[in-house]
């Protein structure tokens, strides 16, 4: 079963989390993991592992974040870029309730209102895959329009959070169930 | 590219249509694919590839349904079951705009004021991995409560269709070329 | 969590039980398992899966085994051949503390003074990968000289299965978890 | 086939050993290989790839060890994991002629009268996974109560070396060819 | 190390040798394998694994091949498909010699004036993958024009067997060590 | 599809090409690879990736050299020492009009009259696998006899160039094709 964490102490995102057994190193909590905590989100271009973004020159700032760090320890990274665009989905369909089907999903990316509401990258380590996404909790300073958790509606980020997290761990369990409940087909 | 063809002519799908190939057998479709029919479904239970269905005795049936039949050219059934949520997903992002935002998922299906919009299923092949997708066109006869594309506002079943087919197709790509832009982390 | 089940009731082992889903379907035990039971075992010439005993003809007989059936949900055969080799160290390091040491290993054969206490056979299904164990608790009537679990010491079978049980389970999960705790190197 | 060396020569294993190539680099032994020389062991903290060791602030030492190097050239960290559990297990068989079942296996860990006699890690490199076993041959100075291979009977380090790199190498070659000589299942 | 094995005795290829552990079945040989013989080629319909053929309804004949027999036993498909290309452009290297470079490979076929030489198909079995290639020894009666291994120069269809599946063995065998020399790169 | 670019500017290659994303950082090419480039050949020992050129102290250096990087975005190394053994048949292939059969391959390298024409390597990288080939334009101080593009009779490079990729594009389509064309076998 995956693991869930919130850690309570703001801290800021600046690309070094996303690392291997960073999880583990910092809250001892060993195997595949989904962490969340706070803080301002400042990734220079040296720790981007997003090449496209790197090529047009996009930083990466938000005063604060609700940061997402999820760790899965097999190696297929195009399975982990599918486990992140179904973890978006699942942004999505939690907020709905508060914001009234107003949020939009391309790709990896959630738009309210044409604001962007958060960022994300899939990338791998060389033991295990990993996922970042951010939620803006502020929006004054990003490089583009930026909606918040807030704007939208939600006004308890540590519960959405520890929500959310439960539902990926039950989500990511019932598939792998799914895939022990069927027969073959010729 | 993942093809996506509609097939205009009515069919019923039995459960032989989730088998290896059946694409390429009857469509000349090489490759990994989407395809769309409309028919009644009525699987057997010796046609059943969910046990869990079979175990609790379920039926499956609808005098009508928008079938989707996906095959990927992959061994990895886990991986197979995250496209099926991501494409469930998909479904009720779709939707949205004309039902405003009243369908939920759980897992692999899809609920409307608490009754059942579509039936799937995830399975593998020897050569592939296969997905099934019905959503029901019509209510009646159905072994539990049911909702209709129509009921929830989508007139237009083969618009609607040949729209996600290619949303499914683009998002495909787009997950594999996500995949092809990050460097790795330590 | 592999799962694991000692079913209380005799069960005549003749290789139908090697088959996947069957700890699902026959227990409604969903996910990787280990089960248990007691039964004659007879398999007939069609219903055996090493070659290498039907080229030879050997038959497989016991007039009553401790038998266990492993269910791991992916494809790698190989790997399981690895549970499988450590599973047969794990029986014999359970059993020294009875029979002081005079078991052997050899490959997936257990010995005790020449005489076989095992037969095991692993291999794969279309959705699984699947291994038999069987332990003679009798020993008249068997093709080749063999040792039953009480000659070698071990007089509650029901209680040693349900052990071993748990240290496969628990072995498992730390066997993965070793994976998730290491750096990876240059 | 996997190939066996005896390395003549003391050398010290202070981790850098764990690397990919390091026998073809050494040794010009190129392929799957397990490697045996005598030595001290000294692993400072930035070397260690345990991190459970790391983060409870464990040092490895040990006056003289017999190493053990064993390079898998696939990608698969939990399937060398299972290869380790074994092969530790196969030291334990192999020891247990000379000290009549004393020894205990847990996970990795050989003991001796709650003595540790071992030290070993698996982890894996950008090419191949990689293990590491060291018994020790001295055991004044350890940081935990440790036992020697004399001190449980073993007194020829070098011919019990060959002895075990020449079963895990049978070993392995068997485990293949169990792949090789069954049918699948249903 | 593949095996190799030139079977003496003539035999119709009729499909049903395109089978998991045939090899083993018929000659004993355990693991990946190469094997030949002579004889017929007479595919009937429910036996052709090319859907593609069925599809157009190609018919497979020829009164005599040269025919080998290819197991690898792991499950990836599409690298046997580019073993069995290597194996197709092998073939053209070999008879070069004897041609003089009149031989033309497109994709898995070869052509000698515009004449097909060849059969061949890969697939894959519940344990392994499979390749058959049959060269033509006799012309008459094809359904397309043909040509064979004599007319281009070819006299001794058995040693050019031997040849080429100790070719085929050490091409196979200098792969894995060319995996195994090479040190990743960023 | 994998995408092919030429590039018309001269560069030098010195094993820093050989790097993930490399095509994607130059020339915004993302996904499956070939490019091609004129210039010098230059390696210095600490960019060599093949250690057994290491080990012997072998330098590359050629004065010019037509360079082909190709980019595979999955992990197998193996399997992609098959796709560019199969590269090197195909170049010969190419080439046999011109030079009416005189070349040779021997694993990665091909010569002609006994002249090396080629330099190959595979290898590994955090996110993908990589191919490089370099094909003499110029053969003068080069550290082993060498042959040349033109002196085989290819006098246009640019053109050859072109047409292998192109080839090698259809190649690999072709057989992710011919693996989703055929059923399974027993």
């Amino acid at each position: 079963m995956l693991k869930t964490y919130y850690h309570p102490e703001p801290m800021t995102y600046d690309g070094t989390q996303l690392r291997s057994l960073w999880t583990y190193r910092h809250f001892h909590i060993m195997g595949d993991s989904i962490v969340t905590f706070r803080g301002p989100c400042k990734v220079s271009l040296d720790k981007m592992v997003d090449l496209e973004d790197v090529l047009v020159g996009d930083s990466i700032y938000s005063a604060e974040m609700l940061h997402f760090i999820i760790e899965h320890f097999d190696m297929d990274l195009e399975k982990t870029v599918y486990r992140q665009r179904l973890f978006m989905a699942m942004i999505k369909e939690d907020l709905e309730e508060v914001c009234g089907g107003a949020l939009i999903r391309r790709g990896d990316d959630l738009y309210w209102r044409e604001k962007k509401l958060s960022v994300s990258i899939a990338t791998l380590s060389p033991v295990s895959t990993l996922i970042h996404v951010g939620l803006n909790l502020r929006t004054e300073g990003t490089p583009v329009p930026t909606a918040s958790l807030e704007q939208i509606g939600e006004k308890d980020p540590e519960g959405f959070a520890r929500r959310l997290m439960n539902q990926y761990a039950a989500e990511v369990a019932d598939i792998y169930l799914a895939r022990c409940k069927v027969r073959g087909v010729e």
